[in-house]
């Protein structure tokens, strides 16, 4: 007697490259592990060095006891991924400008799998979308609230990738044209108050003019001032951290109604470390996107937290190898 | 000898239900007309007579002699159209709430032909992709400036509908999450400033402290304060009106900014009245949009003038209704 295919959970290696770290895992089509690890990405090395630890993590995946038969490898990478698949001038990867990553891995894994290259962003929602808080919606807006603000429009289960395969920069989406000038170049994008790096200068600013708050105690100890900290203060009933968090929420759930409107859109997935703040930030933006938002929008509006945390690189990337993988 | 098919234009009746006016015409497969016509809507008649209108208008054009085998019938029609095909509670029709209007129509026109109802900014979009300014491009956003912003996302040729069919709502795009209120309920969506009626406002406001500018004459000869009059007066040299003009403009630029960066879009193509004052509020608006976009869109976008003005409507319609009229 054999045991039907359909009863056999599938596998895919999935792999989430980091500017740091490389974090490898085989992966369920449920989202579990089998297995999982993690290399430093030495990305100064140049890109032929950045392959060649990739292919390591993955030979070595490949051939434990525990790994029999994956049945596709995924990749999630920073930078836009071209219709030919390419990985374009990913950021902070110093020496990349177009690379054909799936091509030049394959002889150096030495394997005949599909190999499967997508976006950080995209991956990370696809991971929602196949086994987390997606599940139950073809159609949805991943954010994800990191050093940047990136995002993803899943469309009838699948990326909508836009025209170029760049879409769902939320990021960039403006609250205020007129508003504080943001590293692209534009006015006001939410991610010139949300990313790490903006709210973290626009907190210290504020915190100068306020004697009272916990977190110059805090900071005093060895504590550094980041988006975190604030969320340990809010939780702390630090009363500047909370309103703080709530203004920041209040923009957030700005950009989000934007979003929904021109996508006509009733869910928001939100992932990245920032995600964490569901009682300050969160609670807050899901209030002002679903006042702001078209009133047929708004009332159905939900943000939801993403089920993946720092696993939703490679729990995507080895899902999306898996669809692909599948379809291939 | 027979003609082959691919040579004879293919020719399907379009029907743009307005407030006011019932627009049919006879479309060619290249956007001109065979023959056009038009009727009062009678709106608060309520949707029996609407219907019988509309069906009247139709069978008069189909027994007309020039009027030889239309492929298709395509109606363009305000409010959201759910993937059942009804109209859901569409702006100014009172007694409407969801109305399955082809079924209606069958009976009443007495017609075999398939009948295909879309969202008239939805129809306005597919005249230019399949007949006007983006013919050579398969993904583009539409925007269509009128008593409302409305707009449509074109994605591969064809109308990206979102979650429920109301997709491509660049009007409410917010430039200012603290800006000027919208009837939507939301704050600073550019209709709050470019929507004809806002924009009226705006400039009756501005104008009390403008005693020079030479808007005051005209209105007090019998002009009206309205969107086009003050493109008169800028193209008449002035500064008040132009300096006007150009600051809608950069407003609508930075919505538009927003939406490209979401959709990783390079066209707009602007229809509906507004459209006319290319030199000031285009170009202005064009201007913004490049600089605020992230510099990968913003360095090829393109915001081009739609070909189709008060006749979109009717042409979209017919262009629909013979591409989903094939399809079926």
């Amino acid at each position: 007697m054999t045991v039907p295919d359909a009863a056999i959970a599938r596998a895919a290696i999935g792999v989430d490259v980091g500017g740091t770290t490389i974090k490898l895992g085989l992966v369920r089509d449920d989202g579990t592990f089998v297995a999982r690890g993690a290399l430093p990405t030495n990305a100064e090395a140049g890109p032929d060095a950045v392959l060649a630890t990739i292919a390591g993590g993955v030979r070595a995946m490949l051939s434990s006891p525990e790994c029999a038969a994956p049945a596709a490898i995924g990749l999630g990478v920073p930078g836009v991924i071209n219709d030919a698949g390419e990985i374009c001038y990913p950021p902070n990867f110093p020496g990349w400008e177009v690379v054909a990553v799936a091509e030049r891995l394959r002889p150096l894994i030495g394997t005949e799998l599909p190999i499967v290259v997508e976006n950080d962003a995209n991956v990370a929602a696809i991971a929602e979308a196949r086994a987390g808080a997606g599940l139950d919606q073809p159609d949805f807006l991943y954010v994800t609230l990191g050093t940047g603000v990136g995002g993803c429009i899943i469309a009838g289960g699948g990326i909508w990738r836009g025209a170029t395969g760049g879409a769902g920069e939320v990021g960039h989406v403006s609250v205020d044209l007129n508003g504080r000038p943001c590293n692209c170049g534009g006015r006001g994008c939410v991610e010139a108050y949300i990313g790490q790096r903006y709210m973290t200068a626009i907190a210290a600013e504020r915190l100068a003019a306020e004697p009272d708050s916990m977190l110059h105690g805090m900071i005093a100890g060895g504590a550094t001032l980041e988006p975190r900290l604030l969320d340990e203060a809010a939780g702390r009933g630090d009363t500047f951290a909370q309103t703080f968090l709530e203004e920041m929420g209040e923009t957030l759930g700005a950009a989000l109604a934007s979003a929904l409107n021109l996508l006509d859109y009733r869910t928001v997935i939100v992932g990245g470390g920032m995600s964490a703040s569901e009682a300050w930030l969160l609670r807050a933006a899901r209030r002002s996107m679903r006042a702001r938002a078209l009133r047929s929008i708004g009332e159905a509006a939900e943000l939801r937290v993403a089920r993946f945390g720092a696993e939703a690189g490679m729990v995507g990337a080895a899902l999306l190898a898996l669809d692909r993988g599948h379809r291939a």
